[in-house]
């Protein structure tokens, strides 16, 4: 993996800021100024340096711009991907997580517990739907939604950190691939 | 326009995080982290008082991040234009000012310093289209590119605010309006 991951790196290293920003603009949801202010911290030495410089810019911002960020992500289960409207990527991690396959008392609760986490918190359930099933994400819903706001903007964004590791190795390997224990 | 702007700021303070980045989403090109931020900062009272809170977002990124916004920002008759690829917003702007009706020469002459602006500052030239003509634009570019990579990125970022200032007041008033002597 230790190869691989340098061969991408080098990958990464000799693209133009526009091929950087087209091919890795949706690692995090919508927010491609985030992997265009990465694009400044070239030469990678591995994907997990890429990955550390994209956690680095994330944790950098302010308290509103990491909301902000959060904010960016789609209900799981929610409108977007009921009007299939959601991205490419929410498409794929959403549906390994079953949330296509919810019944209609899964749907009510889930879109109950969504409705009433953006009214507490002012921001949407950000969860790596990739390493959880619906029923694991139900309960974290449960969980999480009597955490403070701090707790979730913190929680929410270590999630999506994860997300982009994960949508980081597919744009460069082109499938899924599960590597988060090298994490 | 003091009664218009408050009656807007008392729109937007109305709008859900959802339907804010859905209609402010693009009033940074591609960076709808940049409203999904502020709306953490309402109530608004006037559009100014929304832009400028837009603005201090955008001031406090680390350069990085100021280099990062700039990158999603399209060429000025580049090839996503040629290709009709752009957001529908800079295609009105490019349009408006005359970057669709350019000789042979002129574009030969604008792709040419567009690809040295890019090498020389890993940046693309971020101009506000619909305050100039296609000659200032050339003449700008000419003139820019002389200067230091700092330079470039504070004048791109304050060409930004400008466009984010113009697209805010057609996302509200549903039309161009001429109000730029307000800022």
């Amino acid at each position: 993996m230790a190869q691989t991951t340098i061969r991408h790196a080098e990958v990464l290293n000799k693209l133009s800021f526009e091929d950087f920003v087209e091919k890795l603009g949706n690692i995090v949801e919508k927010s491609p100024m985030v992997a265009a202010a990465v694009w400044s911290k070239r030469q990678f030495y591995s994907l997990k340096g890429f990955h550390k410089a994209a956690c680095d810019f994330i944790d950098g911002l302010p308290i509103n711009g990491k909301e902000g960020l959060l904010r960016c992500f789609p209900d799981l289960a929610g409108t977007l991907a009921r009007e299939g409207r959601l991205s490419a990527d929410s498409t794929g991690e959403q549906r390994s997580a079953g949330l296509f396959d919810l019944t209609t008392e899964e749907q009510t609760n889930i879109a109950r517990l969504n409705s009433r986490y953006k009214r507490k918190f002012g921001i949407p359930f950000v969860l790596c739907a990739r390493l959880n099933k619906k029923d694991a994400i139900l309960r974290g819903l449960n969980i999480r939604i009597k955490n403070s706001k701090e707790q979730e903007v913190e929680t929410g964004i270590e999630e999506a950190k994860k997300i982009c590791w994960l949508r980081l190795v597919d744009v460069l390997q082109g499938e899924q691939v599960n590597i988060m224990s090298k994490l």
